[in-house]
């Protein structure tokens, strides 16, 4: 189960902070779902702020990715009241905070897809494309934006 | 209907422009339909160029998403023929042209997700993804890429 | 016959290079093909590293984005067995890494979008967008990141 998984590896499924706006934090449209982008949130604040490369080392930007990730699975569950609509993570893109050299942000995007595979298992295959950024919103470490297909 | 509502907020839906290439600014793959990266243009001219936080307010940069959004909803009624066929909003990412420590992109991108609430009403609900960027193509200050579910 | 005309063109179709990681090269969901970004590799080498405008040309930028789409093309053909499966391209997402005052990205991603319609005609049509990048992932000139629809 996932939830179990994910408490094995110390994480729980915080409620997602609600969008400020006129816009959702998920969309489904057919058997997709697109989740608006997710940033390093626990119990509603932002954990991981600053640039990987300066600021942050590739391990703190790894575990930023991974919470980013479990932002992602709680708006699933959120959206879908359960896992069991889940079929597969499709596609994400991870936005890296970077300082001006650095480009091993793959390094750090495996924090989320290392995740995925952990708690999904097979239906965590996604494709991916990782970039490397000066600075996000809110100052974040990492920003992820995820597809995933749902039945 | 959109184009009146569009009217009372003192915008007309104009011909948008025709890209210049080997690509379409529409296309339509089952029901969805990409729309390819829309900047703030009014009779063909960028209106909205340079940086939010340096050059622009966030209020200019709020109408320069406004802007952009209205040239959304242009490609989608020359690509529909009619917005009968616009079931809905699925995903906007915005681009917001930013200075360095600027981190209100947010705000910024409000000016798209409210206009597409007022004139779309229920059909503009979308997941978002808001990013900075240092400069944008044709140094425009807004661009927008979006998804939308036809019938 | 696609890999005739890219032939003709100069190119082969290359093995792609594996993922490294949790995550996968092309991933299938429903009718739609969602790719990784690709960089302009050639027999599982960077080509072009380095900024457009500064340590590039525009035409040297252009034959990047080329070489990074005839890795599309490698990938799409890696995944399906066979181009009869490919119905169209979708979107294009072009990246394009960039000097500080460059701003005629658009020029350099024609580099893909004429190399699809040489290569793939009707077949060929894709929404797009370009964007401006200080540094790409591995110090890459382009990546590119492709949705195509797929029977």
């Amino acid at each position: 189960m996932i939830e179990q998984k994910l408490a094995e590896l110390g994480f729980t499924l915080d409620s997602p902070p609600e969008p400020i706006g006129n816009y959702e934090a998920a969309v489904i449209s057919g058997n997709m779902l697109y989740i608006s982008g997710q940033l390093p949130l626990a119990d509603g604040k932002l954990v991981y702020q600053g640039r990987v490369g300066s600021e942050l080392t590739v391990s703190q930007g790894y575990r930023a990715a991974e919470l980013a990730a479990v932002n992602v699975l709680a708006q699933i569950k959120k959206k879908l009241g359960t896992f069991e609509r889940l079929m597969k993570i499709v596609r994400v893109d991870g936005y890296i905070s970077s300082s001006t050299e650095f480009i091993e942000q793959p390094k750090v995007l495996d924090g989320a897809s290392d995740l995925f595979k952990k708690v999904l298992g097979e239906k965590s295959g996604h494709a991916r494309t990782v970039f490397g950024y000066s600075k996000l919103p809110k100052n974040a470490t990492v920003e992820l934006v995820v597809i995933a297909e749902i039945k």
